[in-house]
């Protein structure tokens, strides 16, 4: 599988697409508003660049991809105007995998520009483990709920038997497999855009993460361990292979902070500026409900809700390796799953925000 | 009719697609290589920038979309090895409307780079009738077979009745309407790209055009004087209403040399380096044939190839002004009516190619 050919959020606005089941990844840019406010003010205190450019890596299709960027030139203006100084021309880039529906973003896009400002959108397809831009070309990068993703699905797994992640009963050559690749992906990353930022320039990158040491934790394995069964199932019952189970595995890395900074301090290129973790419900209806009452907070299906999330996530994984058959029973099968375990446990994200500097 | 949200041309690789049936303008752009090496020569001799911004305006999808950039990134590549100095880095925006169809474009990108040569390549959705880029930004921008489409059908062509653009039987003030709004248009475009260009950037348009001062000269007109026939044909037999032909327009202006010539030296920023006039045959096909026999040449359909090909680009058009319904039969009878006249008279598009330098 070449995870640079197949992963894409669902396109489309339908039942199952991404842009419809995206409440949780929309949650957390929600979170993480008060890192990028801070970042931005910060630049400004520095600089007063008459043309920003900024990057989304990882933008997917749907309403969270230009959520943020319109927050972020929500943000400018606004400290432009408290400055008394011109709001400056943006130039946006929206960033995904070729697989991405760039034409539904395209269609979407305002009309009318950005309250008065010039603001220019592109689209930009392309792998974010190589370089996207010119050299000292970009002054903000963001990134949220995208750089999880590998850029291919570790080698020497074989042992990683009825998994589809790293699970408690993975193998420890299987979680060092993980973490080599997560290493040789967040470094190549970083040292993209040292090159791409200009001096001075910012960074802002929300990881679905962990906070334990331990990367098979289960506060990121289990969500995935919950699918595993799901297709274990199903395997048991002769609807798949059961070596077609063992074989597939999720080219994801969920790491922790410390992770992360060893990587960015190895690179060199960058400042730690902030570094911050938050949790957030798997079920992103759930908290809607808070401060309602408990009766109305159980009506909804949050099972459902879960594994619609995880279904335009994961769905073009699944089909490229398994088959489009399987898909409707796989996640009737994990709605099923999830529902039980959500009223027993408290089930939780964790992300691991990082505010980045490139140094001059 | 919202000509920016109606306009593009066919998607997807299908039969009818844009994809498939853009041989004409793939000529086009080949005939006119000569006039694109000589303004980037110009441009190294004066300049040697780190970093080229390459924008071809209304891009579409298929296969003549890539051939301009890769031509340019091929053309820039040997002058440097001639120099002796290293490539720059290429950054290519991809322009259209945005109904064009980005994701087949961005999923056909090349994977392995440009022959050593860091490009970079974005698409950028909406109409060049405004602001694209952020103020001299774009280095060379480029547009063939577009820029003869208006930002809307003029205003006042309520008397251009049996007509679909300008005819020998429109009235004066028919011809006035369409050379007002080209002139607008023309003259918007112009100011929006010297806002866009840095100083000594260059600019080479193709348009769609005519060599006569006569705006309603058959050179320009004749191709769509056929396809009224049809229309007509099929009011008259009852299947779409009369008024509904009467009422439909053609947003496209087919300009002179002079014409365009005019608008440059009113808008000022441009000197004009060269204007050429070529001529190619509305059916791309029978070239190929030349020193072939005649018998292999008539056996090519050129009915057919001309319809589909005007087809590909007139359909959304079409669509929406009279229903999905009616254009699988339009263009049988445009094909037949095509296919008569094509053996009995000498059928041509006219192009002109413009070479301009931003003042500096």
């Amino acid at each position: 599988m070449e995870v640079v050919q197949v992963l894409h959020m669902n396109g489309g606005v339908g039942d199952t697409s991404y842009a419809n089941n995206s409440l949780v990844q929309k949650k957390v840019i929600t979170m993480t508003k008060p890192v990028r406010e801070e970042a931005i003010t910060k630049l400004y205190s520095t600089s007063f660049p008459a043309k920003l450019v900024i990057a989304d890596l990882g933008c997917s299709s749907g309403p969270n991809t230009l959520l943020v960027v319109s927050e972020f030139i929500n943000i400018v203006s606004n400290i432009c105007k408290k400055l008394g100084s011109q709001s400056p021309e943006f130039q946006v880039f929206l960033n995904d995998l070729p697989g991405n529906d760039f034409n539904t973003i395209f269609r979407s896009l305002p009309k009318t520009g950005c309250g008065g400002s010039h603001c220019f959108f592109s689209g930009l397809p392309g792998s974010f483990y190589g370089r996207l831009f010119p050299s000292k070309s970009v002054n903000i990068f963001h990134s949220s709920y995208s750089l999880q993703w590998l850029s291919q699905v570790p080698e020497g797994l074989e042992s990683n038997k009825g998994n589809i992640y790293m699970a408690s009963t993975s193998p420890p050559c299987v979680l060092k497999a993980y973490y080599q690749q997560f290493q040789t992906d967040f470094s190549l990353f970083l040292k993209c855009r040292s090159d791409e930022l200009v001096a001075g320039g910012r960074m802002i990158l929300t990881f679905l993460g962990r906070k334990s040491d331990d990367p098979s934790s289960k506060e990121c394995c289990y969500i995935w361990e919950l699918l595993a069964m799901a297709l274990n199932e199903m395997a048991s019952e002769g609807i798949i292979e059961e070596e077609k189970v063992d074989s597939f595995n999720i080219p994801q890395y969920t790491p922790s902070p410390s992770e992360i900074k060893c990587e960015v301090m190895k690179e060199g290129s960058f400042e730690i500026d902030r570094i911050e973790v938050t949790e957030v419900s798997w079920d992103a209806h759930s908290n809607e409900f808070e401060g309602g009452n408990v009766s109305q907070l159980q009506s909804k299906d949050g099972g459902y809700d879960v594994a619609q999330c995880m279904r335009a996530v994961a769905e073009p994984l699944l089909v490229s390796h398994f088959s489009e058959a399987i898909i409707d029973e796989a996640f009737n099968k994990y709605k099923r799953i999830l529902a039980d375990r959500m009223v027993k446990e408290k089930t939780e994200f964790v992300n691991v925000t990082i505010s980045l500097v490139r140094s001059g």
